[in-house]
């Protein structure tokens, strides 16, 4: 039975259907947004197809967020808003998307296209006639932009804008004005798959390069493998482990890209990010005398502050769309492809390299005892044991973004952060998207007859979906908790409490400013307040009871929503944290140059190494003053 | 004493110090905003001046949104964000004060000239090494833009951009390299005050204006005067009471202008808004032979759909900086001038009209029993008797926005709504920025010697600050209320729960689906969770209910927060937004060559008039069905 016959669809249906039907056949199931004026008839066409859902988000910067989240697991996230006021606020979400690669198809409810011509002056206008300035705003943060309005090509149109976001994982921006969803169009379409191939690769310049790429795997005496998020991105995992057992060389992950290698794989050797890395990692990056670097995210990394630091001279990149060898960049050079001819062509016999030992990146420091409260150090390694096969662990920017890279991440571990667009508030967001995720591939893998947008159906998945956020964070987008309860999705929300925003009033070194303040909020009353029924809420200050919480297996299962909120000193950071501090002061001092001219004390901070180790390391006692802070804090609404 | 004496400045201090004490100059003491990587040496600078504080909202777009409810009182907002995430996060509040004219310094943390220079691929970049595409994007919101860079012209530019700022009241988007902060100025620039005038009148072209217009006014026979909301954006309230006063004419606001005029005046005729007046307010508009339109916000009116229709040929419009007199435009003519020139010019004397008793235009239509439940109509006509001289009123896009054109303002009643922009979940943050610069007002007053920004001052202010919020608005940007608390700062908030995004579910007439739905909170319970301990909530189901609200004196003033959850039935909208419907259906008829050709049949609706009638309008009683679905929403939390 084909596609139109299985759906009952009549020979024309409407470029909204048609959509939405591409959509399901890419088992794109949830779609992000809200409702508003010029998008409505359009959602109308989305209840056509018994399993698509509505997320019905919060707000559309939460909604961006959450679409991101799920196109990490899914390729592809779709969101929708509706002119000038929705689509600008998501635009910082879509923004993320473009600068951490990520597939997204954004589309806008439009005024219909006589209001535009004749430049009425609608509400969710500037009042100024110009209906183009958010299509040239939308132009800066998508690989490709396009308005449905001509009749003959819009279906074309549609699979373009699905295929640019899938193939490219970046944003697509696309107008729908509200006259214009009932745009007849041929279901038989709907009969040959969507073709989601993007270039089409020249054979010589493939071979040019694969041996080229060769003729330096085969010599290097030294070398190194590191994997970017990209790989995961561009669905080259397969590839990338045939790469890596074929050579048997040393691999490390980018901070984006940890969870894409099986960190108990024999070869891996840890979270490489540049000067930041630990000393067992530097031990083996620093003396590389070459660099495969699998699916790159920044096109240039050599004068990234915070990524690598690698000598040009000895890497060689594999970007999505190009590679880069030296000082050679070939374009059109699909990343999948590429991996798969090498796969294909590499002859381990030739490999001079000889396997060695690979050096143990987690060493706990700290023995503290039971009554001791906690500290950021402690919890990010105990936390390593806790964490099973499959989880997808998600990560704040802020401590926590830094205490995750000192975990292992079990077999199949998926982690979503976003370092390099660093917005604060993604997480929680992101965290929905990743749990709808889930739940549809449970549902896909167990031919689960259940309508996925019923709010009643009750899913149990494997994948445990864990989220760490501070608690300054967790404000910007506390809203989404809601919708996470609605649809009675299941997440671990560790909230990382240490009174604001402790990441910044530690870099910037004014423990004092108010700015870094926030509002002491209730926490663990939320989920009720939001109406969730079925949840449990944890409330852990001593190194006793987060042991307790760890051991307690009834936890371990995600049966239902889990709050847990982990009180910490202020003034208490992880390990990897003080080693970007450190690696920013020797640059401004490197820079001073720049810095100094001009400079306030407070932009180039002066501060004794000895007295940040002190002050941000070591066991605390409960007699401390820094315990005496935590304990009124914590007591403050038990 | 001099300015520089005054606070004890050494001869030369920093720009952005200097940039502060400007702001101080204007009294602009409350500063919004979210601290990030790039801002805080800025912020930092804030604290030297011991009037200034910082609001430290709880996200992005909330801050603008604040900035905008404050300059609307007290003309200037300042909003601080940090580079990419931060002001992308703002750009929707930010938009909206574009198109709504509002005054918004929005000043944003850049990382330093060098990196840019570089094109450094820092975090918050896109990765692609663009540091303007942030810049270009603020430009088509913004009445001016500027980078500080250059050590001679920066105090020049701050100067600048205040100005702009404040004379064209748009938003300004002034850049600071985190690198640029301390950059000197001399500090006796701050001993003459900031010269605010934005353009030099030429004598020739004001009199022509002047001759014109008066000679209109001076023979109609029908002449009325509509204000719009520049009159309060640009100071020229004194000048129009002044011109109504001395013509004797009829005086309508917009419902932007609503509060502009005063509502006991003995002219104020009601608020107009074109075909969807009432018919009292259309009685007297439609036969109009001359309009007076004054303060125009938005360029063009006759082509907008929720706006007027006045007929071109009688219609005279003062815009802020231009005057339109039939078809001639006269640039360069400043609102507040030309005002006053009429003023000084006019001869009442020679004016036609006579002057005739004006219609009544509120009349309660409905007279519940007790035991009724509630229902928008009657509602909205009963607050007008609780309202008070000096309320601030604010209302959201939604049921709230037209139905407070049917309630009656006292004198010196302001209101605020964003009915071009029309961005939910705007008020709760807007009330905010107005509490705050409310606040202020009172501490100039009375000469109180309180440092603004300590957190446990208790201001009691004379005015009481009022939102009306929906239940699917309020959830937008809930996390505000947070800011609010920790401010001990003292509005009513009503939440008008009607289960979801109602105003919607009306227009587009499909009261059964599922994205109009929200999760139903416990929203009494938020200022407790928030951290608030003095506060006082009310739940209000019936018409006894609400009667003794109002009733109650201790309720009226505004010695603490108050939250009253407001329970309508979920199908019920005020009037105004029924007579909207009917114009639009009017409208979408008229536009049928345009609307037809591919529209849904949920595009343009065919919805039997008396349908509506009968489903939104008239008394409930308890044994309806509505009441039972209204009941078992009210039990749920109780």
């Amino acid at each position: 039975m084909n596609y139109t016959e299985e759906y009952g669809l009549p020979s024309q249906i409407s470029i909204s259907e048609y959509l939405f039907h591409r959509l399901n056949q890419l088992k794109i199931w949830t779609i992000f947004g809200l409702p508003g004026d010029f998008n409505m008839p359009l959602l109308d066409k989305l209840y056509s197809i018994p399993t698509m859902r509505w997320a019905g988000n919060t707000n559309e910067l939460n909604a961006a967020y959450a679409a991101d989240g799920y196109s990490r697991l899914k390729h592809l996230g779709c969101l929708i808003t509706t002119f000038g006021v929705g689509e600008l606020s998501a635009i910082n979400g879509v923004a993320g998307s473009y600068a951490e690669h990520v597939g997204i198809l954004h589309i806008v409810g439009m005024p219909p296209t006589s209001a535009q011509t004749k430049q009425l002056l609608l509400h969710h206008t500037l009042g100024n006639g110009d209906y183009s300035v958010f299509y040239r705003i939308a132009n800066d943060i998508a690989c490709h932009t396009a308005i449905i309005n001509d009749t003959d090509l819009c279906a074309d149109e549609v699979d373009n804008c699905i295929r640019a976001a899938w193939g490219y994982q970046k944003p697509v921006y696309l107008g729908v004005p509200v006259n214009q969803v009932d745009i007849p169009v041929d279901s038989s379409r709907l009969n040959n798959p969507i073709d989601l191939s993007i270039l089409k690769k020249t054979k010589e310049t493939d071979a040019q390069v694969i041996d080229l790429l060769l003729k330096q795997m085969y010599s290097a005496s030294k070398p190194i493998i590191v994997v970017d998020a990209c790989v995961r991105r561009h669905d080259a995992l397969k590839e990338t482990h045939a790469l890596c057992e074929l050579t048997n060389f040393p691999v490390f992950v980018t901070p984006m890209g940890k969870g894409t290698i099986d960190e108990s794989y024999k070869n891996f050797g840890g979270v490489y990010s540049g000067s930041l890395s630990s000393p067992e990692v530097r031990e083996v990056t620093d003396f590389a005398d070459f660099v495969l670097f699998i699916g790159a995210i920044l096109p240039e990394f050599s004068t990234s502050t915070f990524h690598f630091g690698f000598k040009k001279k000895n890497c060689c990149i594999l970007f999505p769309t190009s590679v880069k060898i030296k000082k050679a960049t070939f374009p059109d050079m699909l990343l999948k492809g590429t991996l798969q001819s090498l796969v294909d062509t590499i002859e381990p016999s030739k490999i001079t390299y000889k396997h060695q030992a690979k050096v143990d990146i987690i060493a706990p420091k700290m023995e503290p005892s039971d009554s001791n409260l906690l500290r950021q150090e402690w919890v990010w390694n105990e936390i390593s044991h806790w964490f099973k096969e499959n989880d997808i662990i998600i990560t704040e920017t802020g401590s926590s973004a830094f205490g995750i890279n000192q975990t292992r991440f079990p077999t199949n571990t998926i982690g979503i952060n976003q370092a390099l667009w660093g917005s604060v508030g993604f997480a929680l967001c992101s965290c929905l998207g990743a749990l709808f995720a889930v739940e549809e591939k449970t549902v896909v893998k167990h031919n689960l007859e259940i309508k996925l947008r019923n709010y009643n159906r009750n899913i149990f998945t494997e994948n445990r979906t864990i989220l760490f956020v501070g608690d300054g964070a967790f404000q910007l987008t506390v809203q989404e908790l809601s919708t996470i309860i609605r649809w009675k999705l299941k997440p671990y929300i560790f909230i990382m409490n240490n009174n604001g925003y402790s990441v910044d009033r530690f870099l910037h070194h004014r423990s004092d400013a108010s700015y870094y303040d926030v509002q002491p909020w209730n926490y663990l009353y939320l989920l009720e307040l939001f109406g969730c029924t079925s949840f449990e809420t944890r409330k852990i200050v001593t190194v006793s009871d987060f042991k307790e919480l760890l051991a307690d297996e009834s936890f371990a299962k995600p049966d239902k929503i889990r709050m847990i909120e982990i009180m910490l000193p202020q003034s208490d950071v992880p390990k990897t944290l003080i080693a970007r501090w450190q690696a920013e002061k020797e640059l401004s001092n490197k820079r001073a140059g720049d810095f100094s001219e001009n400079s306030s004390e407070n932009s180039s901070p002066t501060i004794d190494p000895h007295w940040v180790k002190k002050q941000y390391l070591g066991p605390v006692t409960p007699t401390s003053s820094l315990s005496t802070e935590l304990h009124s804090r914590s007591q403050m609404y038990l």
